[in-house]
Protein backbone atom coordinates (compact mmCIF):
# COMPACT_ATOMS: atom_id res chain seq x y z
CA UNK A 1 0.00 0.00 0.00
CA UNK A 2 1.63 3.71 -1.18
CA UNK A 3 1.01 6.13 1.31
CA UNK A 4 -2.10 7.79 0.12
CA UNK A 5 -3.67 4.47 -0.03
CA UNK A 6 -2.41 3.86 3.41
CA UNK A 7 -3.97 7.37 4.86
CA UNK A 8 -6.96 5.88 2.97
CA UNK A 9 -7.19 2.80 4.76
CA UNK A 10 -6.61 4.30 8.10
CA UNK A 11 -9.60 6.87 7.39
CA UNK A 12 -12.03 4.24 6.37
CA UNK A 13 -10.63 1.89 9.45
CA UNK A 14 -11.67 4.79 11.42
CA UNK A 15 -14.85 4.87 10.06
CA UNK A 16 -15.72 1.16 10.83
CA UNK A 17 -14.24 1.24 14.24
CA UNK A 18 -16.45 4.60 14.68
CA UNK A 19 -19.92 2.35 13.34
CA UNK A 20 -18.99 -0.19 15.97
CA UNK A 21 -18.77 2.03 18.92
CA UNK A 22 -22.25 3.35 17.76
CA UNK A 23 -23.98 0.13 18.04
CA UNK A 24 -22.22 -0.81 21.19
CA UNK A 25 -23.47 2.67 22.26
CA UNK A 26 -26.28 1.25 24.73
CA UNK A 27 -23.69 -0.85 26.49
CA UNK A 28 -21.26 1.85 27.08
CA UNK A 29 -24.36 4.08 27.82
CA UNK A 30 -25.09 2.79 30.60
CA UNK A 31 -21.44 1.95 32.29
CA UNK A 32 -21.81 5.06 34.92
CA UNK A 33 -26.12 4.18 35.42
CA UNK A 34 -26.61 2.73 38.71
CA UNK A 35 -28.60 0.12 37.44
CA UNK A 36 -32.28 -0.54 39.22
CA UNK A 37 -33.36 -4.29 39.57
CA UNK A 38 -36.29 -5.53 40.07
CA UNK A 39 -37.28 -9.32 40.78
CA UNK A 40 -40.23 -10.83 41.40
CA UNK A 41 -41.15 -14.43 42.04
CA UNK A 42 -44.37 -16.19 41.56
CA UNK A 43 -45.98 -18.91 43.38
CA UNK A 44 -48.77 -20.41 41.08
CA UNK A 45 -51.98 -21.47 42.65
CA UNK A 46 -51.98 -24.41 40.84
CA UNK A 47 -47.63 -25.62 40.70
CA UNK A 48 -48.45 -28.64 39.56
CA UNK A 49 -50.29 -27.13 35.97
CA UNK A 50 -48.03 -26.74 33.09
CA UNK A 51 -50.61 -24.97 31.35
CA UNK A 52 -51.01 -21.95 34.01
CA UNK A 53 -47.10 -21.92 34.21
CA UNK A 54 -47.04 -21.60 30.21
CA UNK A 55 -49.76 -18.83 30.26
CA UNK A 56 -47.79 -17.32 33.08
CA UNK A 57 -44.48 -17.01 31.63
CA UNK A 58 -46.52 -16.61 28.32
CA UNK A 59 -47.66 -12.99 29.71
CA UNK A 60 -44.25 -12.38 31.09
CA UNK A 61 -42.75 -12.09 27.93
CA UNK A 62 -45.17 -9.77 26.81
CA UNK A 63 -43.50 -7.07 28.88
CA UNK A 64 -40.42 -7.53 26.78
CA UNK A 65 -42.00 -4.86 24.56
CA UNK A 66 -42.33 -2.31 27.29
CA UNK A 67 -39.64 0.59 26.25
CA UNK A 68 -38.22 1.32 29.58
CA UNK A 69 -37.18 -2.44 29.96
CA UNK A 70 -33.07 -2.50 29.33
CA UNK A 71 -33.05 -6.00 30.02
CA UNK A 72 -35.64 -9.26 30.79
CA UNK A 73 -34.74 -12.40 32.00
CA UNK A 74 -37.74 -14.94 32.13
CA UNK A 75 -36.73 -18.51 34.40
CA UNK A 76 -38.42 -21.57 36.34
CA UNK A 77 -35.80 -22.69 39.66
CA UNK A 78 -32.97 -23.99 38.04
CA UNK A 79 -31.16 -27.71 39.27
CA UNK A 80 -28.71 -26.57 41.79
CA UNK A 81 -27.41 -28.01 44.62
CA UNK A 82 -30.48 -28.82 47.05
CA UNK A 83 -29.41 -26.52 50.38
CA UNK A 84 -31.61 -24.51 53.18
CA UNK A 85 -30.86 -21.26 51.80
CA UNK A 86 -31.76 -22.31 48.23
CA UNK A 87 -35.57 -21.72 48.21
CA UNK A 88 -36.62 -23.39 44.84
CA UNK A 89 -40.22 -23.40 45.94
CA UNK A 90 -41.62 -20.72 43.56
CA UNK A 91 -43.23 -21.15 39.96
CA UNK A 92 -41.50 -18.72 37.79
CA UNK A 93 -39.15 -16.06 38.33
CA UNK A 94 -38.67 -12.60 36.29
CA UNK A 95 -35.83 -10.27 36.89
CA UNK A 96 -36.06 -6.62 35.10
CA UNK A 97 -33.36 -4.14 34.93
CA UNK A 98 -33.68 -0.14 34.48
CA UNK A 99 -31.63 1.88 34.01
CA UNK A 100 -33.35 4.31 36.25
CA UNK A 101 -35.83 4.66 39.43
CA UNK A 102 -38.23 6.89 36.81
CA UNK A 103 -38.56 4.35 34.12
CA UNK A 104 -38.97 1.01 36.43
CA UNK A 105 -42.15 3.34 37.58
CA UNK A 106 -43.34 3.97 33.92
CA UNK A 107 -42.73 0.42 33.61
CA UNK A 108 -44.97 -0.25 36.41
CA UNK A 109 -47.87 2.25 34.89
CA UNK A 110 -47.26 1.11 31.32
CA UNK A 111 -50.82 -0.48 30.10
CA UNK A 112 -48.98 -3.72 28.99
CA UNK A 113 -48.11 -4.34 32.23
CA UNK A 114 -51.33 -3.51 33.54
CA UNK A 115 -52.94 -5.93 31.19
CA UNK A 116 -50.76 -8.31 32.36
CA UNK A 117 -51.87 -8.54 36.10
CA UNK A 118 -55.21 -8.13 34.52
CA UNK A 119 -55.04 -11.57 32.53
CA UNK A 120 -52.50 -13.43 34.79
CA UNK A 121 -52.97 -12.41 38.57
CA UNK A 122 -55.67 -15.27 39.07
CA UNK A 123 -52.97 -17.58 38.30
CA UNK A 124 -50.60 -16.87 41.60
CA UNK A 125 -51.26 -17.25 44.80
CA UNK A 126 -47.93 -15.60 46.26
CA UNK A 127 -45.66 -12.91 44.89
CA UNK A 128 -42.24 -11.45 46.10
CA UNK A 129 -40.62 -9.09 44.94
CA UNK A 130 -37.29 -7.30 45.73
CA UNK A 131 -35.97 -3.74 44.40
CA UNK A 132 -32.00 -3.10 44.16
CA UNK A 133 -30.23 -0.37 43.22
CA UNK A 134 -26.65 -0.57 42.02
CA UNK A 135 -23.77 0.21 44.67
CA UNK B 1 -7.19 3.17 -4.60
CA UNK B 2 -6.33 0.30 -7.29
CA UNK B 3 -7.55 -2.84 -7.95
CA UNK B 4 -4.65 -4.25 -5.65
CA UNK B 5 -4.54 -2.34 -3.17
CA UNK B 6 -8.60 -2.16 -3.00
CA UNK B 7 -7.96 -6.08 -2.23
CA UNK B 8 -5.83 -5.49 0.36
CA UNK B 9 -8.18 -3.03 2.31
CA UNK B 10 -10.55 -5.45 1.87
CA UNK B 11 -8.91 -8.21 3.24
CA UNK B 12 -7.14 -6.17 6.18
CA UNK B 13 -11.16 -4.54 6.65
CA UNK B 14 -12.12 -8.33 6.94
CA UNK B 15 -9.56 -9.31 9.70
CA UNK B 16 -10.98 -6.05 11.56
CA UNK B 17 -14.48 -7.06 11.64
CA UNK B 18 -13.06 -10.19 12.46
CA UNK B 19 -11.41 -8.56 15.41
CA UNK B 20 -14.38 -6.82 16.57
CA UNK B 21 -16.39 -10.22 16.05
CA UNK B 22 -14.03 -12.06 18.44
CA UNK B 23 -14.35 -9.08 21.12
CA UNK B 24 -17.84 -9.42 20.93
CA UNK B 25 -17.76 -13.07 21.21
CA UNK B 26 -19.01 -13.45 25.15
CA UNK B 27 -22.57 -11.74 24.18
CA UNK B 28 -23.02 -13.71 20.38
CA UNK B 29 -21.99 -16.94 22.20
CA UNK B 30 -24.77 -16.97 24.74
CA UNK B 31 -27.43 -15.63 22.66
CA UNK B 32 -28.66 -19.26 22.36
CA UNK B 33 -27.73 -20.41 25.72
CA UNK B 34 -30.17 -20.38 28.56
CA UNK B 35 -29.04 -17.86 31.05
CA UNK B 36 -28.58 -19.15 34.79
CA UNK B 37 -29.15 -16.48 37.43
CA UNK B 38 -28.17 -17.11 41.15
CA UNK B 39 -29.56 -14.21 42.95
CA UNK B 40 -28.43 -13.79 47.27
CA UNK B 41 -29.89 -11.89 49.42
CA UNK B 42 -28.88 -10.90 52.72
CA UNK B 43 -29.81 -10.16 56.54
CA UNK B 44 -26.83 -8.34 58.33
CA UNK B 45 -26.53 -9.46 61.87
CA UNK B 46 -26.29 -5.50 62.64
CA UNK B 47 -28.07 -3.94 59.62
CA UNK B 48 -27.70 -0.34 61.10
CA UNK B 49 -24.10 -0.88 61.02
CA UNK B 50 -22.41 0.75 57.63
CA UNK B 51 -19.03 -0.65 58.61
CA UNK B 52 -20.83 -4.27 58.28
CA UNK B 53 -22.42 -3.35 54.82
CA UNK B 54 -19.33 -1.97 53.41
CA UNK B 55 -17.60 -5.16 54.46
CA UNK B 56 -20.05 -7.05 52.60
CA UNK B 57 -20.23 -5.02 49.45
CA UNK B 58 -16.24 -5.39 49.74
CA UNK B 59 -16.18 -9.14 49.70
CA UNK B 60 -18.81 -9.13 47.36
CA UNK B 61 -17.06 -7.39 44.90
CA UNK B 62 -13.90 -9.57 44.69
CA UNK B 63 -16.57 -12.46 43.54
CA UNK B 64 -16.43 -10.42 40.15
CA UNK B 65 -12.86 -11.91 39.85
CA UNK B 66 -13.92 -15.14 39.27
CA UNK B 67 -13.72 -16.13 35.66
CA UNK B 68 -17.21 -18.07 35.01
CA UNK B 69 -18.87 -14.92 36.41
CA UNK B 70 -20.78 -13.57 33.31
CA UNK B 71 -21.95 -10.53 34.66
CA UNK B 72 -22.59 -9.70 38.89
CA UNK B 73 -24.96 -6.75 40.19
CA UNK B 74 -24.21 -5.90 43.53
CA UNK B 75 -27.09 -3.69 45.19
CA UNK B 76 -29.52 -2.30 48.24
CA UNK B 77 -32.71 -1.94 48.86
CA UNK B 78 -34.16 0.86 45.73
CA UNK B 79 -36.61 3.25 46.98
CA UNK B 80 -39.31 1.99 44.90
CA UNK B 81 -43.09 2.08 46.23
CA UNK B 82 -44.08 0.56 49.48
CA UNK B 83 -46.26 -2.33 48.65
CA UNK B 84 -47.26 -5.18 50.91
CA UNK B 85 -45.15 -7.61 48.08
CA UNK B 86 -41.95 -5.82 48.20
CA UNK B 87 -39.28 -7.25 50.68
CA UNK B 88 -37.07 -4.22 51.41
CA UNK B 89 -35.56 -5.51 54.84
CA UNK B 90 -32.55 -7.34 53.29
CA UNK B 91 -29.25 -5.11 54.00
CA UNK B 92 -27.36 -6.30 50.37
CA UNK B 93 -28.51 -8.30 46.72
CA UNK B 94 -25.97 -10.23 44.66
CA UNK B 95 -27.49 -11.05 41.17
CA UNK B 96 -24.59 -13.47 39.25
CA UNK B 97 -25.15 -14.19 35.18
CA UNK B 98 -24.03 -17.58 34.04
CA UNK B 99 -23.66 -19.32 31.17
CA UNK B 100 -24.56 -22.83 31.95
CA UNK B 101 -25.01 -24.75 35.34
CA UNK B 102 -21.34 -25.67 35.38
CA UNK B 103 -20.41 -22.57 35.55
CA UNK B 104 -22.37 -21.96 38.62
CA UNK B 105 -20.99 -25.11 40.76
CA UNK B 106 -17.55 -23.43 38.99
CA UNK B 107 -18.52 -20.58 41.21
CA UNK B 108 -19.42 -22.31 44.21
CA UNK B 109 -15.95 -24.29 44.79
CA UNK B 110 -13.73 -21.32 43.37
CA UNK B 111 -11.15 -20.47 46.33
CA UNK B 112 -12.43 -17.14 46.12
CA UNK B 113 -15.84 -17.65 46.56
CA UNK B 114 -14.36 -19.57 49.53
CA UNK B 115 -12.65 -16.88 50.80
CA UNK B 116 -15.39 -14.34 50.70
CA UNK B 117 -17.73 -17.01 52.66
CA UNK B 118 -14.92 -17.30 55.51
CA UNK B 119 -14.45 -13.63 55.98
CA UNK B 120 -17.99 -12.25 55.53
CA UNK B 121 -20.25 -15.01 56.97
CA UNK B 122 -20.00 -13.62 60.56
CA UNK B 123 -21.58 -10.65 59.19
CA UNK B 124 -25.13 -12.21 58.15
CA UNK B 125 -27.77 -13.88 59.93
CA UNK B 126 -30.08 -14.59 57.16
CA UNK B 127 -29.59 -15.43 53.36
CA UNK B 128 -32.13 -16.48 50.64
CA UNK B 129 -30.67 -17.84 47.27
CA UNK B 130 -33.00 -18.32 44.61
CA UNK B 131 -31.49 -19.96 41.33
CA UNK B 132 -33.25 -19.65 38.25
CA UNK B 133 -32.94 -20.72 34.71
CA UNK B 134 -34.17 -19.07 31.64
CA UNK B 135 -36.78 -20.37 29.96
Amino acid sequence: MNKQNRRKFIAMAGLLSAGSAASAFPFNKAKNKRIVIHHVLFWLKNPGSKENLDKLIAGLKTLRKIETVRKIYIGVPASTEIRPVIDSTYSASEILLFDDLARQKAYQDHPIHKKFIENCSGLWEKVIVYDSIDV
